[in-house]
């Protein structure tokens, strides 16, 4: 129950987000990076508004995540960008960098089977700006959840999946994910393991949602196996998809309470808000270009 | 990532839960209540699988929630039941005693103005079985959410509210609810201010998500309120509606963490993951019957 | 920064607190326990305070805690007490029943290596009444903690334990658990695996606080797996102690958030946090009563 | 219960923690000024560990918290550093710059009163070298707490104070806090209101622990008016010390949940452990230069 007044504030806020370009940069960690990269920016008016770094100092890597205003910024060409950034710096450093725009929202593909929750709560931030990416298809080994795609005016393609024919879909899948031209693969409780060779094709970009508080329970039926060890917590783990059957790195997991009263059933209801909640994060994080792979581990810049 | 098996077991699972008989009940708090309660089950062959019981040392009132199987259970009627169990037991403990069957869903009116969010949480428990309701209505004082309402086939009622007609369309929405038969009545970020005799006729059966942590920010733009008073936490609390705005008994609350990054509005979207939780949450305790008013504090059966 | 008067009123509402008799009952779930129960408790005036109960609808064992006031209760004596419930109730379901009164603290030995962190969790309780204990000795295989031992005057006894000696030590160490009369024995990390039949003479009364969220990284060095891992949780988990290491029925766990900032280093100061917040629950949970035993589940009536 | 190789790792992983240098900056948001502070210590062979920054978008105001590794650094000396970035940086954007080294610890002393648990949370933490400290004195207008202190051997001063007495109570916490060289001071449940005066000799170095999520609840006895709105949360905060009660700079909160079956007593109980935890981890922030102020908002680079 409040004034009229907060809604319109609301919007007024929204509207004063401004562009930025965002670098990802990960490197061999040596005295001088981030003073030669905040340079760089400088001189070409780019107005730093968020600076992340992380050293680690086991494997000597450096990672950094920074953002600049576009407006004022004297190079705002992608191509350019990156062509004077790697002669100035890059080269020097032996530096993987990445440039983002973003205005940029990152194409994605989401794979389902027959649970909606992580599915409907994407659609939903989705709807209403929380979450930086354009779903361009929804590909699913069964039809049950066609109907959500088509309310939400989103093409479901439909491909079963057996022993036999696996191979086959794959390819199929392959061609819909380069046609639509996404570059984010999400797995909202999709039920079929992908092969190892469609997995490299897409390293760290697919983001699976496992219901368990990972590495406790992996593989099928975790409720089951939580409910039978009698765990007085439950969870749910988003992480990218590798060839090992949920052994990928872990980018956000939360856990919910649980008591002797919950059955089975319970646990997947209350459970099901974790998932959802992971799911969804992930793929946020991942689409204002804040994760950043090391080894098997997740940087989060958030 | 699991094997199909998980789905089958889910839909048997469901398949199980057997019907019951719920009791609410509130007497001076006096020896002998629950064995002469349970007695009275036993003879009439009633299996309890849950009780639950609160004996306030204050007020000295005593308060409990028993509930059921109604297979084999030798007085199905509720009626009968009602006029038996208040002449054996009732009447010797002037208790106030109601009775609820778990196989009816609690009939559930919603107000709404222009936020979709809590409205589309409630939808989506609503048809994933995971609240005992069955939503007869959506009321508005706007037309924003009319197109969601369409699309779930819920009856949408557009009441638009001004100083001036303010009390013949508080009249329209009691008749609207006495039509539909509601005996819950849920504001989803309706920002409106109820009469005090609207209120009354619906005492405790009414209940308010508001956008922050009661007693603190009560009243219009919470988030704007904790912005600038520079707090770590936000909050949502859900609250049966009284006469004094914000003022009504707590059914539950939750918070979330900010730091200094977060701008009001990203505190506003922070906000709305926790506002939608204990919204739906509070619906799911009241059509469980789960929730006992005692004075301006709330007993929680759950 | 408050004013005086809330010190004595704290003292004040302390001793209020009634001394109260607990029951805790397991049996095969049948109609009319409760009642039966409920009304032998009011023929002899005894006036419940608290009642809490399960039904294993998988196992068909029903279990409860009762809790009423001894004030005005016509049967004070323990003894008497347990014959006359046995012979009225007891026989006739075929009950496990045992009786607890609520000034009787649980004497308690704890055993302990070389950290401090959880001993001094459990003292601090200990010594500001927030546990119903008190702590009769303390065992360890290093001395490193004895001046702890010793300044809060309680008796430390040191059993260093090898391959070589400890079958002798274990005899020792129940020779020490006897003449003390302890019902809890508490692993404050104890780094040492106790003997089956230790853990058999001690079914249920030994509790263990494991540091990671079981059954994830059971065994050694969890801190150093969880970090190999790659997780963004970290957890601890009080159990009841069996024969399998790091299986037993758990009691309570929860867990810490970590990030890709932290070292092993600072997930170890991390997690103690939570080992001694769950390892003070569980003896908490112990000494009012309030944990039962169902297979390898652990029912906790909180 | 785990192998003994571990504790000998901890020791060795703590070993390894470098000494570091802190630059704490606040200025007028300005291109260029990470830019120029890091090529400042790029020039001087300084390798930054973190680095953390954050633009206020509403006041234009810039703030950042470089640390970097001394090995190597060629401006090891204090005053010669300080002298040399003011004139290369400081003077260019008018800058607020203040240089800190991680080995040298906070000199801290506690104001307490009659409760103990957050005086000795804190000397635990600060034995097993959590915090970053020096606790010098003591300082309590109560004796309750006078043993605690002599077992730590901490020095204790009792100054009761009185309406007479205050101003000349102060003027003597005052000498003892320049005697000592004190730059930090907690108060840990000290039920007095200190001067303005007093609050204004040490701006944004005096930590007040509130029981209660702040704003709500404000003066004395939170939980008792918690107890009496029917909350279903209570919490704790730590903020700086203002001349307006309780008003001060939030440093951090977290709450705890309660339920209708906790009382008062209950409440205080539950209330300890978050009063705890945040006055330690408030602690350990300023004793890490985590914090900033930044008018009635705290930064808190953590």
């Amino acid at each position: 129950m409040e004034a009229k007044v907060l809604y319109i504030h609301f919007k007024w806020f929204r509207m004063k987000k401004s562009r930025t370009c965002i670098l990802l940069i990960q490197c061999r960690d040596e005295m001088g990076i981030l003073a030669n990269t905040c340079q760089f920016l400088a001189e070409h008016n780019g107005n730093i508004v968020s600076l992340q770094e992380f050293a680690d100092r086991t494997t000597k890597q450096f990672f950094a995540r920074i953002e600049w205003e576009l407006e004022g910024f004297s190079i705002p060409d992608q191509q350019v960008l990156e062509a004077k950034f790697q002669e100035k710096i890059g080269k020097k450093y032996d530096m993987n960098a990445r440039f983002y725009f973003s205005d940029t929202p990152t194409k994605t593909c989401v794979f389902v089977s027959k649970y909606s929750h992580c599915l409907e709560d994407l659609l939903y931030r989705f709807h209403n700006d929380e979450l930086n990416i354009s779903i361009e298809c929804i590909i699913s080994n069964h039809e049950t959840l066609k109907e959500i795609a088509r309310q939400h005016s989103v093409p479901f393609h439909f491909l079963p999946v057996t022993k036999e024919n696996k191979a086959k879909q794959e390819q199929q899948q392959r061609e819909l994910i380069e046609g639509y031209g996404c570059e984010l693969i999400l797995l909202a409780r999709y039920m079929q393991i992908l092969s190892p060779s469609f997995v490299q094709a897409y390293a760290n970009r697919i983001i699976n949602i496992h219901h368990s508080f990972l590495p406790a329970f992996t593989g099928a039926r975790p409720y089951h196996a939580a409910y039978t060890r009698g765990v007085k917590i439950i969870g749910a783990t988003a992480h990218f998809v590798t060839s090992e059957l949920d052994e990928g790195p872990i980018i956000c997991q939360d856990i919910t309470k649980v008591t002797h009263r919950d059955s089975v059933q319970e646990m997947i209801a209350k459970g099901r808000d974790t998932e959802k909640q992971m799911f969804s994060k992930a793929a946020r994080l991942f689409s204002e270009h804040k994760l950043l792979a090391n080894g098997n581990r997740t940087i989060v810049f958030d």
